[in-house]
């Protein structure tokens, strides 16, 4: 045909066909369930955005991957970066109708105009869950036990939540004699310390964060205090007596590890990390990450607390904790370690058609399955080859076959052709439905 | 705060809060539902793609709305404009891959630059549901079956399907003494029948499509005959004996109709409609509308075969049917007829928090009633007033709250208010479970 038009999904995005369109519905729904036990709402925004909510709030490295453009109206808009951003814009606009706290849940797809690599794409789904408008820790404790909740219902066994406290982090820098605005660097060098080991991360902080030996070393000396969690809480505790907010941040964490214990949760599913600082400048409490152990997972989720976003927005301060799972990332693993399967065809058995006149006879049958709730594809040409028929359904998986000739219509059977084993039985319909709910 | 930013979601763009999103994933669910129970396997694309799979396809109306824009690549690249085209993308690319006939569903965002205006929105859903590859008409009935039972199960009781077919029309024109390049505008105009009626279309097809009187009149005689549907089509082929595609059409509409009687199909959803022509240029052969009736709701879905659009991405002739549902047509109605009530709120529960030291006790009911699949809140602030407690969960509509104070803790009971009735029980947690599940 001379109007063929080349065609190309672009760089960096994918197709999902039936399998992998299950397996993330099935991670998803499984969230959703589990953040609507909790009593979290479902919100969504749209795709596209005013530009000014995500411009200057992100940082020059995510403004790189800003899919944003003039609208035929000239206004200046852009795809959804996050969706953690149009929330807030939302409860601006909201703040009147809004009841606080507000638990919401948002499931949302988001662009990035990433150099696509290998499990890296440009349009990939957000999984957040925040409760807005309370400044109690008692969120951020329940978020972590939701998201262990979440994983375990998914099928993981082997995670932990590892947290710490943005203030504690803050108060050991202070007890070290770091200033202030050394923070976030310190945070995110620290962050290295399961990476990369002690010795690295404090040539880091001498060389590149410009923080002296002596500072660097108290630093890493408190922060890699080992113990229990409740022994690890009193050391610093007692170390840092005379920094007030490193007390604060301590008995924030206290009341999230009590709540662990009230509700008996396993204790290999949490852990008290001192030197976990996340990446995000904005987080202002509690912070923790979703670990996947065994193999080189690392972290599925990033949350905090974060009493500073939603106030730029508002115009008053308004507080909020939460957290946001990598859909794609879970998937991922799922896949590649096989732990669950999904068919690569949704239908359960073809009804084949023997010729013109039985027609009626196979279409029957099949709206007979269906009404039975079995997922049913009626082979739609007529006067097909029987055995063109089967190798369709052999192609496509599709684990029976329904054969309706003119014995069977004159004994009321019909012939289940089980496609893996290649074994036939005649039955009546109702023996067949029963064995196909089966 | 000086940093405030002002924050206005895009005009024709809508959040979506808790109730809009469940009624979504109500009629979401419902037809997915369907659409596997006869075998159609999910298929999701990406929002963007380059521009030239639609560019040059749709016409000028068409491309007046399309989000199209350069990436940072320099590619010309759009938000989709509908989900049928990237689906020929996809049978494009895959081609080697895919077994046909592919049944496949769709439901999935697109954009388009309307104008806003009411019950118009620059992001809307369609849910698509096709078989690509065959050429079959039983595969045009069994998706007219699959509409009905959707709506059904949506809970409509009022609608109906109109069938009729592109060759029909054409046979009618031809019998008529009009042009085959007179087809499409005669369409166009002649679908305006039911609208209209008789006398306007008769002076569009003079005046606006410059079709003599005498052509005008005779298709508008043939095409408003009347009749039970196989009476009609007894008429019609008369009628229309020496019109080799007119008679071609009544054979597939005839098979259709079987298909229908086979099934015991109740009558009242669907109707044999010679002057139905669907707006869009491309179909081939039958084409049909799901119309709502009552209220001035109409057509809620397009649909029709089309067995040359696909052969342009593809090289070579590929047949296909389906349609095009519009899920906020929808839920427009079902909000407005309030056929389904969906709660604002998520939780069924509130728990209260008496003060810091019952804490553990609250914490401990919560758990316990999420363990038993109740979507429960615990109120996460301790020492707040009960009274403001009791207020949230009214503003919030929770129906339940549930209060555990000292006596309740040292009876090992609880108590439970119904936040509509104002009534109060006394209960233990067994009962209460029972109570919450019921």
């Amino acid at each position: 045909m001379s109007t063929q038009i080349k065609v190309q999904k672009l760089a960096g995005f994918r197709d999902y066909f039936a399998e992998d369109v299950k397996i993330r519905e099935y991670v998803i729904n499984t969230f959703k369930k589990v953040f609507e036990k909790y009593g979290y709402e479902p919100l969504e925004t749209p795709a596209l955005e005013n530009s000014n909510i995500f411009v200057g709030e992100l940082g020059d490295e995510a403004e790189k991957l800003f899919y944003r453009f003039k609208d035929q109206g000239g206004r200046d808009i852009m795809l959804k970066y996050d969706v953690m951003t149009p929330m807030c814009r939302t409860v601006a606009e909201n703040i009147n109708n809004i009841v606080f706290p507000y638990k919401r849940y948002q499931i949302q797809n988001v662009w990035r105009s990433e150099k696509p690599q290998k499990g890296r794409f440009r349009e990939f789904t957000q999984c957040d869950a925040d409760t807005i408008g309370s400044s109690s820790v008692i969120c951020d404790a329940e978020f972590i036990q939701m998201g262990i909740e979440a994983l375990t219902n998914i099928g993981f066994k082997e995670f932990r939540a590892n947290i710490n406290n943005r203030k504690l982090l803050s108060g050991i820098i202070q007890f070290a004699g770091a200033s202030e605005k050394e923070f976030i660097p310190i945070c995110i060098s620290v962050d290295k310390l399961p990476k990369i080991g002690r010795d690295l991360v404090k040539k880091e902080l001498i060389e590149k964060r410009k923080i002296s030996p002596e500072v660097s070393e108290k630093i890493l000396d408190v922060i890699t205090l080992t113990g229990k969690t409740n022994e690890l809480l009193g050391k610093l505790k007692k170390q840092l007596k005379d920094i007030p907010v490193a007390i604060e941040a301590i008995d924030e964490l206290e009341t999230i590890f009590n709540y662990f214990r009230t509700i008996k949760l396993d204790e290999k599913f949490y852990r008290f990390t001192p030197f976990i600082a996340r990446g995000l400048a904005y987080y202002t409490g509690p912070v923790w990450e979703f670990e996947i152990l065994e193999g080189e997972v690392g972290s599925v989720a990033g949350c905090g607390r974060y009493d500073n976003i939603i106030g730029k927005f508002v115009g008053k301060e308004v507080a909020a904790t939460g957290g946001s799972f990598g859909i794609e990332r879970l998937v991922e693993v799922i896949k590649s370690r096989k732990m669950i399967n999904f068919s690569s065809t949704i239908a359960k058995v073809l009804v084949t058609i023997f010729d013109k006149d039985l027609f009626n006879n196979s279409l029957i049958v099949a709206d007979e399955l269906r009404k039975n709730n079995i997922s049913t594809i009626l082979y739609p040409v007529i006067n097909e080859k029987l055995d063109k028929q089967l190798k369709y359904a052999n192609k496509k998986n599709i684990p029976y076959v329904i054969i309706i000739g003119p014995e069977e219509v004159s004994n009321g059977k019909l012939v289940l052709k089980d496609m893996k084993t290649g074994e036939q039985k005649t039955l009546i319909i109702e023996e067949l439905i029963k064995q196909l709910n089966h």
